[in-house]
């Protein structure tokens, strides 16, 4: 019996206790049909194909779980190419049928996943709402009457309804994290780059996303992991260089005075508030930033010259097939229509300004957390009034990949009105496994289950592990101790002091001859009964440590010293044929033991 | 007496034998006062001023030398500021009057420099050639019917004929390069944003670069040196991120085939041959590449949308001074008016394009030796044909910039026609010093002189040393040598086999017990008299020695050892206890000695 969200750790238990995906499929399809929402899917995958690809799978790898993702079921947003099922971008006169998988489609098909169909969007991507396909606007999982979310609507409900493990959207503005606050997921947003557009529909080419929604952080990065990778025949794919975050003291960037902005949701609000005391009960410090510089870059998406790529993404077919548009998405690509390659440039010199400016909030906070959503609207509202409601929507989101960012949406609980709301870690490119860590903390404390299923608990397997400082310890002995001559040394080399500590007992300490500034030379006897010596350890980054190991001069070099409780660390050692008539002083308990024999005070 | 040019090491060397900057001052003056050519300077500083600066400079800082540029004269491009002077970018109705220097201007005068004047240009900086500027054409230095090149005309025409030590242009297109060939100049085209380009006017805002004319490499890598830094008051400048090129086995890049174009020039064509010639006297690998990819680049600068943001630059003033502008400038810039938006960013999409295919050609070649210009025009051909021909001195610079390259240009010697011609390295952005050695090097065996003076020799004191590598070499002595089972440990960390080699005769080597893999320990012992034992270098880079490090297990550790040559190098020592009771292999000649012992074979 499977549970009512897929999370990747519950089909994989599944599948390790023997049950068959076939079985799973066949799961897939009954709740597939048995939707509440008929505005999911704009092309399920046939039945029978799903079936064959299922056995196809068996075949291929017959042992439970021997791929990445064996026998995962997942659902495209229908602007990302599936071969064997249409492309329409919720256009249906724009329907085209790919021969070949989207890169990321055909990755994780490689790893086993299976294509369940191709979901409904605002059309073009042009859109968080939901609302703007002549499909049907599907609704929040959690009221009816409210929207889903988009332009990835379909996507994330199928997810948070258990139809589907995870589901791909794409982001532009926001579509692949405002759908996961109004359904209770997680949205992976990865940097710009990281995953290859190839085959998918292009809403801004030079700033779109494809994205992940997901049950658990967990599920949503081993999956990115899967899906990620450069694509030479991408422009826009982009090698990626992983940059950290601090694991220790993060400071956590939250809205401050006039920037906290809700439209007056007094739900969302007191969620976002939960979230930053959650953050600072996890460990971290909260510093209250300037929302200001990213507000103004997030409003070039629309107001600026950004939009004319919507226009250039679709030109021809807007020139022949106008009428076939939703009007408001044609009536937002058709805004762009006036707009001069002057007014391109003059906007990228104002977002270029902006990043300058971000800057120096960049400064103060090693990441930020954002509402997802400001607030969410019912769909007759959105309707009604759709373009200046939309853009409330994105006012936290809009400008993540016009400042190459990276960002993880994750639930933050539920309002008093029984409706979810989400908050957003945003850092710089890169930061996509740095962020994962605190994103996954910041969901299990909100204890808001997964998608429909508030009571879900989320499985221990899942959790994403905290990264370890990638710096070396070395213990030093004499002249690079704190205070010592050459202690400059390691601080030069980006060197920490990480604690005093003692060798095990047999290691002895000699004066070594003819050194300046004076240096010991420790050496292990074993056998040999002594009390430890004392010593520092320092962390350096691998390059410093590399530096620095290379610069010592002979007799002294760098091994593995045994410390009184057991454990080993890199530290200065000495030839023994230096120390053959050396004078001892393994008495004294180390080098400052000596230093203050030696001291005329 | 001072030299007909006026390099860095002439003018430190008579400083430095006490001439006064006053003295050097008055010959700037006589020299410029006597210039043949007219149309050098806009805005020459009065004279008076001078004298001003140079007591002001004498007072500040009384000691010889005694700042980086102490009483160096320099000349500064019209369209860059400096207090004091108006800046016209050679349009006289658009003149202002900066209260500030550039800042690039602002770091060269802290130095100490001097500056002598603001120098013509091809108007708006719109230009590869120098006619177009309402106040003449400056004329190369080697033929006054020839064009001097541009826009940065008048700036290298005042180093080239002695009146400064160096000048400030900008580069767009190439004006910090083609006038640097056409004076048998240096031109220094840093990484764009490595210079500020605050207080420069505009030609094309994302792309433009400041640049220094300078008569060596060497002169022109320290001037930039001074200028460069970041700023964060220029939204395009760019904290350094240094980038290496291999010091061995560079391999360089030249035209092929149908690329190779010269419009008929024999003369540039085969100075380009004998630099190639050149290049590969100097060790250099020579590799044909395609330049299809950076040709395409190129033609977007102007054929493209980035038109468009020399429209951006000069909008309001063309609305309102149409009739100011010099007539072709005029029609470059009003080419933009028709440009749309969707035109600049189809035309980005095409850049990114491009850039991913020079990416298959960088993997060729690590850098490119292009001509500099494929050929040169006399004045009065260039005026009747103004866009055309312009258009064909830029075929091998356009590209520069808009790919995020650096570039140095530099002297190829003289055709039989008597004037100069020029090539340029260009590699990827933040190469800027690692291009510098070989350019340096290729200019001294062009033996081509420095500037109007084809007998001068390059100062040897300017001469720019070659990089070393930045690895480290590790010597290993058993099962990490080449097809031991533990090298692989090197070659993921990036390791490259150096050689082979012997330590010194006082090392003794030892079966270390109970390891699996089998390992040795290699020991030295003072007197002992063998032959020394056989061992592999390695190089690693710094982090990957680090982490290398980190993971060698006790008892075995990094020291140094005495080859037989008496080097010495980090390596592979064993602790003393524990070889106490161990097989002595040291007769054996090294680790494969003993390997071949034991085979069965």
């Amino acid at each position: 019996m499977l549970p009512t969200i897929l999370d990747l750790t519950s089909l994989r238990a599944a599948y390790e206790a023997g049950q068959s995906p076939l079985d799973v499929i066949e799961t897939v399809i009954t709740r597939r049909a048995a939707s509440k929402d008929p505005a999911i899917f704009i092309t399920p995958t046939p039945e029978d194909t799903l079936r064959a690809e299922t056995r196809a799978l068996m075949e291929r790898a017959p042992k439970p779980n021997s791929l990445p993702l064996w026998g995962i079921p997942f659902a495209v947003k229908d602007n990302i190419d599936v071969a064997g099922l249409p492309t329409t971008a919720a256009c249906p006169a724009f329907a085209y049928h790919p021969e070949k998988d989207a890169t990321v489609v055909a990755r994780l098909r490689a790893a086993g996943a299976i294509v369940i169909g191709k979901t409904n969007l605002d059309q073009f991507a042009t859109g968080l709402n939901g609302t703007r396909s002549p499909h049907g606007a599907p609704r929040s999982v959690f009221d009816a009457d409210y929207i889903s979310g988009g332009s990835s609507s379909g996507s994330a409900v199928t997810v948070a309804s258990g139809v589907a493990t995870f589901a791909l959207g794409t982001d532009t503005a926001g579509s692949g994290r405002v759908p996961a606050a109004f359904n209770n997921l997680v949205g992976i947003k990865p940097t710009p780059g990281l995953l290859s557009n190839t085959g998918a529909v292009p809403a801004c080419k030079s700033v779109d996303c494809i994205t992940i929604f997901a049950a658990t952080v967990g599920d949503g990065v081993s999956i990115r992991k899967v899906a990620e990778g450069f694509d030479a025949a991408d422009s826009f794919s982009r090698r990626a260089k992983p940059a950290s975050l601090p694991v220790a003291g993060l400071r956590v960037g939250v809205l401050d005075g006039a920037e906290r902005e809700f439209f007056g949701d007094a739900n969302v609000e007191a969620l976002y508030d939960q979230a930053i005391e959650r953050a600072e009960a996890l460990g971290a410090t909260i510093v209250p930033f300037d929302y200001a510089p990213f507000r103004e870059a997030a409003s070039l998406l629309y107001d600026g010259p950004w939009v004319a790529e919507r226009l250039a993404a679709v030109e021809d077919f807007l020139s022949s097939n106008a009428t076939d548009f939703d009007p408001t998405v044609r009536k937002i690509i058709e805004g762009a229509k006036g707009k001069t390659a002057v007014e391109a440039f003059n906007g990228r010199y104002k977002l270029e300004d902006l990043r300058r400016k971000t800057e120096e909030e960049w400064a103060k906070a090693d990441l930020l957390l954002l509402p997802t959503a400001p607030t969410t609207y019912k769909v007759a509202d959105m309707l009604a009034d759709p373009i200046v409601l939309n853009g409330r929507l994105g006012r936290y989101t809009n400008f993540v990949n016009l400042l190459d960012c990276a960002a993880i949406a994750i639930p933050a609980g539920f309002g008093a009105n029984g409706l979810p709301g989400g908050v957003t870690l945003v850092a710089p490119a890169f930061t996509d496994d740095a962020l994962a860590p605190l994103a996954d903390a910041l969901h299990r404390a909100a204890a808001a289950g997964m998608g429909v299923d508030r009571a879900a608990a989320i499985p221990e397997e899942s959790r994403v592990a905290s990264l370890t400082d990638d710096t070396i310890d070395i213990a030093v002995v004499g002249a690079h101790l704190t205070g010592m001559p050459l202690n400059h040394e390691l601080t030069t080399l980006g060197g920490k002091f990480v604690r005093t500590c003692r060798t095990a007992g047999d290691y002895r300490l000699f004066l070594l001859p003819n050194t300046i500034p004076q240096k010991p030379g420790l050496l292990r006897e074993p056998g040999y009964d002594g009390h430890g010596l004392e010593i520092e350890v320092w962390a350096l980054p691998p390059e410093g440590f590399g530096r620095f190991v290379a610069k010592i001069p002979a007799p002294l070099g760098i091994g593995k010293v045994t410390l009184e409780d057991g454990s080993s660390v890199s530290c200065f050692l000495c030839e023994a044929h230096a120390v053959k008539d050396a004078e001892e002083i393994t008495a004294l308990g180390g080098w400052r033991g000596y230093m203050r024999s030696i001291s005329v005070v």
